[in-house]
């Protein structure tokens, strides 16, 4: 792997955790659960109403508590992940309601398109995870989604996949699978095997649905991303800096709760924040404003040695054209080469977040692939640098039948998934645009996969429970 | 500007140095041209034929004397331009031979096309330069399309430009008209006004058209690009650090044939270098191992305290879609964080250099300035940090309407000018792609376009030098 670039001066960065320090004590954060207030007074903070003044050597404890990286267990342990350091984990977007097909319409998710996304997410070379939500389910009743989200989860891959994150009792669902899949919760709490995305509400602010979740998460030892999306300029003041100042805020608070629930809970600190854009008044993703917010997000979490998210394939473009390939590249780009550890939207995102694209899945993927090569840079052992064959060829000749181009082409140069590098002749054959070749591709894929086998006994006791859960929430 | 990155370790840089003296020591370049391999000679560098074995400490001698930094000069000092340091500067694609029309057809390119990629280039707030040959004019005699291509280059816009690397006499010819716009040779001596691009013919060797320029843009104190293209696995080693030491080698030679004709000669490190697609036996341009190439050239030329030329919006795509905005960010981002100062082919580029497209033009347009956003960085001045508006806001506000807001977000946040931001009712009345949007406004542009006065005297000594020149080629 290559350096880490770093995009701030250290100076720079201890200004952001001073401004940052300056919100937690002087301003504060409102927790909208009670039980998360009786946490932060427990510990000496003062409270009044809803709303939280920290003080800066508390947090800085609590903070200095989150383990500078940690493994993410997945029921194959080939596919464990280690979050941090200098490791990156793509998977694919998270959230979006609408599906945008490839003829140009647009439609809401359904579950099918959920389990595809896990499908594809579990074949793709280049994602590391299926994440936790590709696509909503709407279909489903909002009650039941996350178990029958879970389930297919773990039944369709063995990579690892996230966690539900709307309140305490749905949290506790996906604990229990995890630990019908593991063998226990005494298992899972040694070795994390959920991740949940809490999201605070900017500015300063976390509801109960986020702290819920969170606090059911930490009491078990799963892994959380405490993330804040300041839209600086409405969420957020319309300056970077203050921008930066504020999620920084907003997440070191996310971060002290877990700590002070559970020391040593497994966390990443999480960005998404992106602009207002002021033409139209819309959240803007794909933008180097947003990129810069993910770069700088890389290095804060460095400071406080914990491991970062940001980034993704983010964009505004309606459909998958030029302008969704170059927003989607710097987005990734610039979180990549900063060092952010853990990178959800890595595929799929159009319509800043409102919209998952099959078609854009693959153009991403195919993103993911060529960052991850570029990230692996260059091998400097003495027979790459290929002395002998270039004295043997000499000025004027060719290397093309060369036995050491054989020998190592495959190795130094990755092979395309999508992009077109034939001839314009080659190409005008059929003259398919990039869309149109990422959906022929994601309909192979599909048509190709093959579900990993799951121990029988443990498939049934999870679709038991399940079942039992299922009767429950649509019986109350 | 933020801080540039560094994707090689010291030790690495070294290791590529070494590589390339050895290659420059014992098996030598090849000089197909008389006058260089006399300099060499007298020099006291060891020639066999027309191949010149380097001593060590001669090229390194030599390199030494190439300025880490120079002023290219304008005919509207605004528009003078610092190559070197802190700086980067992104002009049009060059040397292709079609164009791509945005309904998908392609012909041959004109003059026509030429002067409208310099009328758009002048127009353009990202890019710095209108360049040398954003598209060939095929409809224009070899024999004096230089003079056409610079009289065009001078009348239509007061940025810098470059000059024709055909040969020593067409090269004289734009030195004539250079001083003939600056007030003399003497002058532009002095002052450079002129840089142009001199390519080895990999594997080491220079022919007599790009030598024969050299020598006279030498000798006459203007600038010029050594730049190595080396095609990864045909033209060169499949290995990236093979190909790298190859490359580094072919421009040092360079460099040191400039150095020792004029010492001080203003001279940029220049790499295209890209690789063979081994499955169609294609170049590609548009790769992570092109953009590796490039990010590590532009320390390699740190190394040598000269500018860095590298990037641009590469792309292998065949049309303006996602693949071209994706490979295209990543070229040009690859070369911008690392700090590539001299950006040829920013803009335009289809087809593996093989054809310029207007649209995309527009596209790589809006890239440049997304990526100028991005390395302006954070301004971290205190009321940047937005401490009182956060504080008057408070936990759950907002701040759209907020004074400071107002006063701040059109200095930070940039203005898109091609992509689309809308609701996706909004983009859904038009519903155009970015291509349809693309072609839209380089037709407003063009339209719009106004030609920067000109000292008439000095317009009708160019025009007489042009056409004096153009009856002797054409007569002889």
């Amino acid at each position: 792997m290559i350096p880490k670039f770093n995009v701030l001066t250290p100076d720079q960065v201890q200004q952001v955790n001073d401004q940052s320090m300056r919100i937690l004590e002087e301003i504060g954060v409102e927790f909208s659960y009670q039980p998360a207030l009786d946490v932060l007074q427990a510990k000496g903070q003062r409270v009044e109403g809803q709303r939280v003044y920290f003080q800066r050597k508390f947090v800085e404890e609590q903070v200095a508590k989150a383990p500078a990286e940690f493994t993410l267990h997945a029921r194959n342990p080939e596919n464990n992940l280690i979050v941090g350091g200098e490791n990156i984990i793509f998977m694919p977007g998270y959230g979006s309601p609408f599906i945008h097909e490839a003829d140009g319409t647009r439609r809401n998710s359904n579950m099918a398109d959920y389990e595809n996304f896990v499908k594809l997410a579990h074949m793709s070379t280049n994602l590391h995870m299926t994440g936790g939500n590709a696509a909503e389910p709407n279909d489903v009743p909002d009650l039941i989604r996350h178990l029958k989200m879970t389930y297919s989860s773990i039944t369709l891959s063995d990579k690892c996949f996230m966690g539900s994150a709307s309140g305490y009792d749905k949290a506790q669902d996906n604990i229990e699978m995890a630990a019908i899949l593991f063998g226990g919760k005494d298992v899972i709490k040694e070795k994390p095997a959920l991740i949940c995305l809490i999201n605070s509400v900017t500015p300063l602010k976390y509801d109960d649905r986020m702290l819920g979740a969170l606090m059911a998460y930490a009491q078990s030892g799963q892994a959380m991303v405490i993330a804040s999306l300041v839209m600086a300029g409405s969420t957020g003041p319309a300056t970077m800096a203050g921008a930066l100042a504020l999620q920084n805020a907003e997440v070191l608070a996310g971060i002290t709760l877990t700590q002070s629930i559970n020391p040593g809970t497994p966390v990443v600190y999480g960005s998404t924040s992106a602009i207002t854009d002021m033409q139209t008044g819309s959240l803007s993703i794909g933008n180097p404003e947003g990129s810069f917010f993910t770069s700088a997000s890389a290095q804060l979490a460095r400071f406080y040695r914990v491991p970062s998210r940001g980034g993704g394939g983010l964009t505004d473009a309606k459909i998958v054209d030029a302008q969704a390939g170059y927003e989607s590249m710097m987005t990734l780009m610039a979180a990549s080469v900063t060092g952010i550890n853990f990178v959800l939207h890595t595929a799929g995102i159009l319509q800043y977040f409102m919209a998952m694209s099959y078609e854009k899945f693959i153009v991403d993927d195919e993103i993911a692939g060529m960052i991850l090569r570029y990230l692996k840079g260059i091998d400097f052992s003495e027979d790459k640098f290929a002395y002998d064959v270039i004295k043997k060829v000499g000025p004027g000749g060719h290397f093309l039948t060369q036995k050491h181009t054989k020998q190592n082409h495959a190795k130094e140069f990755r092979r395309v998934q999508l992009s077109d590098r034939l001839s314009y002749d080659g190409w005008g054959k059929e003259g398919l645009d990039t869309n149109k070749r990422a959906e022929r591709k994601w309909k192979a894929m599909l048509a190709e996969f093959q579900a990993p086998a799951l121990d029988s006994n443990v498939g049934q006791a999870l679709q038991a429970f399940v079942e039992k859960k299922t009767a429950e929430y649509l019986k109350g």
